[in-house]
């Protein structure tokens, strides 16, 4: 299971006070504890104002990369800011969150990925509204993973992201996401899934609750990835559960020593 | 989702001895728990000594049935400590624990719970070993439904038990079982699902942890009833969290209301 670890965010409002103000000491903690959590991967998002967004990112980028050896994941949604990031990663891992299956984004987002080897987040939404059946999730899913494999990317680099919706607005959402999750781990082997896991439970109360339970179905439907706050209540517990019930840890092993070294 | 409370259980070396010294009083508490927790039905299984069982059930069942407006689930792999419960049963509401696929255990059985109207757990095992395939799973559900019906009982009163097995000894069960739910519920409609929940976790550490992850998972699956023990820990709150991660929860307000009652 790979974690891209979601707090250095700057629609948060913390993060985004601390990205304006250059308060590079925040950063750096919220690497440490999201790291210390068992992140994989750092996402690094600067867009609290779009006019600043591009300068904002590349601060960000450079207070975080200098601050750990863990990837980063680098969170836009427009095509510049990912590129003037990608100029200033030294590593030769890095993720790009996101690109949609909009034509437009294709074209700028996929060379991008190209070029760099790029893991890269791809949303099954294609501009037509949000999806709302398992079908539409997994066709726009082939449409990324068609153009980004013509392109030279991958299956293995790639991360389809099913467009998780809050249950609080659409009751049916969770299992047409489920459905959708477990229909492309089938029917694109290589590929992976992730999701920004916290979306599901917007609006409603005890949202950590709502949100590593509907994790561990997502895992045992096949999700490999997840965005998300690995420094959250038991989420990393669950994490370990969920593959071990999935039949992804042999004997349980990782589960028991997860569990020994809690005690 | 229909919870059958599971802790009077006489395998439980604390309630055996209470049943053997005849300690009401211990036997009133843990109904009182479990109803204050949200049990439907209570789970009565007096099986320590096959020598007393009859004699032990007959009392826990009435020292139960006095001290709680809950419906009973009587639990036996005898069919004579069924009859025997059965004929103490006061009210018109009860469960059977429970039939398999052998034939003798169908035929001394099911005609139990068509003549008295009980509410029926059917274990998808039929001698031949514990099943280790989903398909397997549902050809014996089948099998059982089908002369569960032939006997004039209906599927509202079956509850298919798919046989959770330990992930620590086999991998990929918890995911066979997962798939046999959904399947059963598929193909069946009206029947229901339950599950001995706690099996799950035999032998690993934390093991409410891996019985409430893997709840989530079956109740997304379509599973709409369990037997387990309501008092332990989170794992009523992933009831509501999954019912409502798995469309059961209109607008989420029995969700909400938990959440809120809590606080």
């Amino acid at each position: 299971m790979l974690i891209i670890a979601e707090r250095i965010n700057a629609t948060r409002r913390r993060i985004g006070r601390a990205i304006e103000e250059r308060d590079a000491g925040l950063l750096e903690r919220e690497v440490r504890i999201q790291a210390e959590a068992g992140a994989d991967f750092i996402d690094v998002n600067a867009a609290s104002d779009p006019a600043r967004e591009i300068d904002d990112l590349r601060w960000a980028v450079e207070v975080v990369q200098r601050s750990t050896d863990l990837p980063l994941c680098l969170d836009s949604s427009d095509p510049e800011a990912l590129r003037a990031g990608l100029e200033l990663i030294e590593g030769d891992v890095v993720m790009l969150n996101s690109v949609t299956g909009e034509p437009d984004k294709m074209q700028q987002v996929i060379p991008l990925a190209a070029e760099s080897g790029a893991r890269l987040v791809a949303l099954t939404m294609d501009g037509r509204g949000l999806p709302d059946t398992a079908e539409r999730r997994v066709d726009i899913a082939a449409k990324l993973i068609e153009a980004a494999q013509s392109a030279g990317i991958e299956r293995g680099r790639l991360f389809v992201d099913p467009c998780i919706q809050p249950i609080s607005t659409s009751v049916e959402q969770a299992l047409a996401v489920l459905s959708a999750v477990f229909r492309i781990m089938q029917a694109f082997p290589g590929a992976h899934t992730t999701c920004g896991l916290s979306n599901i439970s917007f609006g409603l109360p005890n949202r950590p609750l709502i949100n590593r339970t509907y994790l561990g179905c997502l895992i045992a439907a096949g999700l490999d990835s997840a965005i998300l706050d690995p420094t959250a209540g038991e989420v990393m517990d669950v994490v370990r559960a969920a593959e071990a019930l999935a039949g992804r840890d042999d004997f349980c092993m990782n589960y028991i020593r997860a569990m020994r070294e809690r005690l």
